[in-house]
């Protein structure tokens, strides 16, 4: 049977800190629909988190948490900048056109997943027409898809630009965790101008779980009718809530991925195949060949081909240096 | 603080069969997306609850299964058929509408949330005509909204003339637990003609899950695919997965449901108010002036007005003889 | 074969004067997508005709026309309110919701086609909740769907009450012209505070052709992109705006509307079966069974049965008194 | 004031033959909605210009025409094979996505516009995975954008490679006039296995009129009602069919084609720029500097640089062989 340590950071069970909250809060009857009790103190940890003073609800999917943010950004007839390899534009089945009614998606280019400011100058500097679908939301990843951490700096020029051109903007923090264990300040996604954003749970080290941070208070009206709509209000909230309340108030959140991101340092100092990208946050990506790779799964571990055309090694809050090094060691057997 | 224990069924907590079996599943890594050995189990054990070969799914939401249940069914030019006062129709902030992509709802009467067969009759004898949706899926409900059970006999009327008009069919099983502890069998479901049915975790006592059941075969093609573009395909699967193998290898799933009709008729048994609907599965409804709801609120107990103008109370597994004793009194007291 | 004069007023062909302007604007080259200067000199008109400085687009769907302009009043998980057999209710197959990424719509009763005030107040008066598509925008129709025609105080008393809620307004114009022939004041719609307005082309004896005009500057940005994508930006928009300066330069729009409300108060006038709504427009209402109904049919006169069980005679501007008369006496003679 | 003469082929006035065609069929009374006898003979001459027994619809608008066909044939979570270049990817705001409820746009490369087989291998040959939008179809367009033209044996080789997959096909015709001016076998198409067609008239010299042909039965189904909701129903069907009587039964539609492909053969043989790409149809692209462009801009002649960088000059009917001289000269001058 494959082993499915690396294949991904959603792989890993959930943490202790976020399973014990859960089980915490299963007592007595709470009121729905994320009016509960739960719920409040999650948001009032999400907002100690964020030093914001912003809306705050938990859902169940992070690809449904992007849908409904960027929805919410954009008409039909506009399109979202992201980039390219975004999980936005290549791994979400195209549900922002789903939940969008086929808002458009304009994909940047942009080494080890970083949009490129040069690149993002070129849809900003279009005019409008009608026959296109032109921008109305920047989109941005941190920690990005290939395991890099935009700096303040790096989102704050992306961002300038953006607003200089009246788009709202969306921050996939899917992976927060690990920016902010890699010295992302999370204290400044308020200042840095970001609309709307998700805060992965998941990925994160929790069960199924996502926050929503709404910023801009023009888009909080019905904000609850439309995640009602898209299926992503909760009737029984505080299972959602319950992981943030046990891996922020405990500090877990930042910890558990402190540890993820030194699992993919260890992996990369150890890595015998040469890194495709910098290994910032907790993925691993090498340039490995198929005979390679199809060594490596007779082998008995599970990593796919990621877009770019490297590996992807992943490692969550449960991977050990044990493990890592048993990893590295079959590398080393099949270079 | 007000009390929701009869609020609605989603107030309770999880069951304790449904925590255990999540608590157990969180162990060692997983493959993601409903690819796991968790997600496998469950399935067999909804399986073998139906006593059929269908493909089922774990999801995160009832709102957001029955709508892509229901989009599978129907193209945005045409309709659904269903209850007036099904949950579809009127609690879901218009989710078929939105994953259907402005599909129709035609809602029929029928006394204590059945639908009327002869009220069934006029839509299906309707000409197609360009102008209109037509109908072409038929959406039931059971235990109904107004905790009714339909009968084997009801149903197969009602599908028959359905799928003598080419219909596709859809049974909302939020309490589908609770209409199998009032004598239902569920292993009559496949028989009878459902194409797609949706079984609640999540008022029958578990975490939020739900289970999506195909029947139909022609409707698998790809049905991951809308379901993660839908935003209901965890990365995680498990934990939605878990709370059925907890609740049904158990037995719990039937048997927490009788004890929530137990308790229903219980209430029903020492209810001052006349009742508005009979009380077949674990809902009362009675008929209550403003005055004696307001009085009802002040003593601290919430229950709310439904559609038809009468006041719901819902049982749920976690209510308890106690508790439904001292709503009683109270109830008493403010006739 | 069956005569379909008084079947519609789409049924009839385009007046000479509509004709003779797109013959006349089919001439050397112009430039596309609305941008040509038959569309600016028929957007003039326009503005004349409404005394307002509005923007003005001409566009081939008047069924497109309301459903794009509701989709840019109302968010999906909102609601437009209208009477419950006003047309984008029930003969636009659901357009609405297709271009509106299903929202909802609230049908409201009233005598004649009219919004009942007190009815109005009704979902206007409901608390926001997100269970429930709350209400954006309220649609009015006038002439309405039963020939009746909306007073400005019976309008303005309609609009302010959902202004003040801060809905939006639609008028569906599709009889506008008889509207106006009956003594609606076209130059107090923008002061009513309508914020989008169609202007119908096809049943005032166009050719397909429909005004979009927008009052509310708040809407314009890009509405040219939400037309292109929606189907109903024209490359040759000359086409679409030619009829409109053919029929308002000359007058020929409010006096071809006056011959078609006058044919319908001579059939009135002669009419042996008792009328079902006021006649003060075109259209005529009977009650009439459904054995007469078929002798109509036999007789070779095509009439159909509306939405309220009545018969439906329709007076286009082609119709003529002598048709009429014909008409008339083989009512006469089934009567 | 700028000359559009080459501006686009929409830029011109209808035909003498589609004008006329247009004024005899307006005298009468007609049925509703492609009821009438206009459309019929109209669909006559469509499935004689064929030599096949489909379905034909006249709608008003070739980008609705185009979304309603690949919503037709592709579902929300799949996506639609073209041409990188293809009108529907980059001209049409998004239309698919909008009409088709967030279906995908795939594009492909391929030299002048035809898409390259060997580019098509690859999204036919990837695995259905859940996280992506897998193809359902491919969208042909003949003549293409960049003015060549299909051979049969391209169409069937890609057309093959499509089926073999189970995808459905669509031909856009926006231009398939000038292909079969220049030699394309219109009577191929239904053999070569094309499920859902465009024809264009606006750029065939028509006012704004397109048809819809359905070849594959199993799409008919409430078509209507498709075409309704989407805004592409027109009431008064004669004003869209008849263009299509005026230019088939004269032979007009291929013969003024011709003109028009031989104005651009006329135009690339005197023209000074470097031609880049084949001249097979009705457009001239060339390769000229920003100077270049705005001294013929300044020299009052207008034409806009395409997405590959060349400078487009579209020959339709209208062009006269004068025109093109005059044309030509301003070219020596500014080159």
């Amino acid at each position: 049977m494959a082993r499915y340590d690396f294949a991904s950071d959603n792989t890993a069970p959930a943490a202790p800190e976020a399973m014990e909250a859960i089980v915490a809060a299963n007592s007595g009857f709470a009121s729905g629909y994320g009016t509960d009790h739960v719920s409040a103190r999650a948001a009032d940890a999400v907002r100690a988190l964020l030093d914001a003073d912003a809306e705050v609800r938990f859902v169940a999917s992070g690809t449904a948490a992007n849908a409904v943010a960027l929805a919410a950004l954009c008409r039909p007839f506009e399109a979202v900048i992201a980039h390219e390899h975004a999980h936005v534009c290549t791994d979400e089945t195209g549900a922002p056109g789903f939940f969008g009614h086929g808002l458009g998606l304009i994909g940047l280019p942009g080494a080890s997943g970083r949009i490129d400011p040069a690149a993002l100058a070129a849809p900003l500097a279009q005019p409008d027409v009608s026959h296109r679908q032109s921008p109305a939301a920047l989109s941005l990843t941190n920690a990005t898809e290939y395991g890099t951490v935009y700096s303040q700096d790096q989102l704050a020029a992306l961002i300038r630009a953006a607003k200089a051109k009246g788009l709202g903007v969306h921050l996939d923090g899917a992976r927060l965790a690990n920016a902010a264990a890699a010295g992302f300040d999370l204290k400044s996604i308020a200042r840095l101008g970001v609309d709307i954003l998700v805060i992965g749970g998941a990925k994160a080290g929790m069960p199924p779980t996502e926050t929503v941070v709404i910023f801009d208070r023009a888009l909080v009206r019905r904000f609850d009718a439309r995640l009602k709509q898209s299926g992503q209000l909760p009737s029984k909230g505080r299972f959602y809530a319950a992981p943030f309340i046990g891996m922020l108030e405990s500090g877990a959140f930042t910890a558990r991925a402190a540890h993820a991101n030194a699992m993919a340092r260890r992996l990369a100092a150890a890595m015998p195949f040469p890194l495709a990208h910098p290994v910032e946050a907790n993925a691993v990506f090498v340039r490995m060949d198929d005979e390679a790779l199809a060594r490596l799964h007779a082998a008995g571990w599970f990593a796919y081909r990621f877009l770019d055309g490297s590996v992807r090694f992943m490692c969550s809050w449960a991977v050990t240096p044990e493990t890592v090094d048993e990893l590295a060691q079959t590398l080393d057997a099949i270079a």
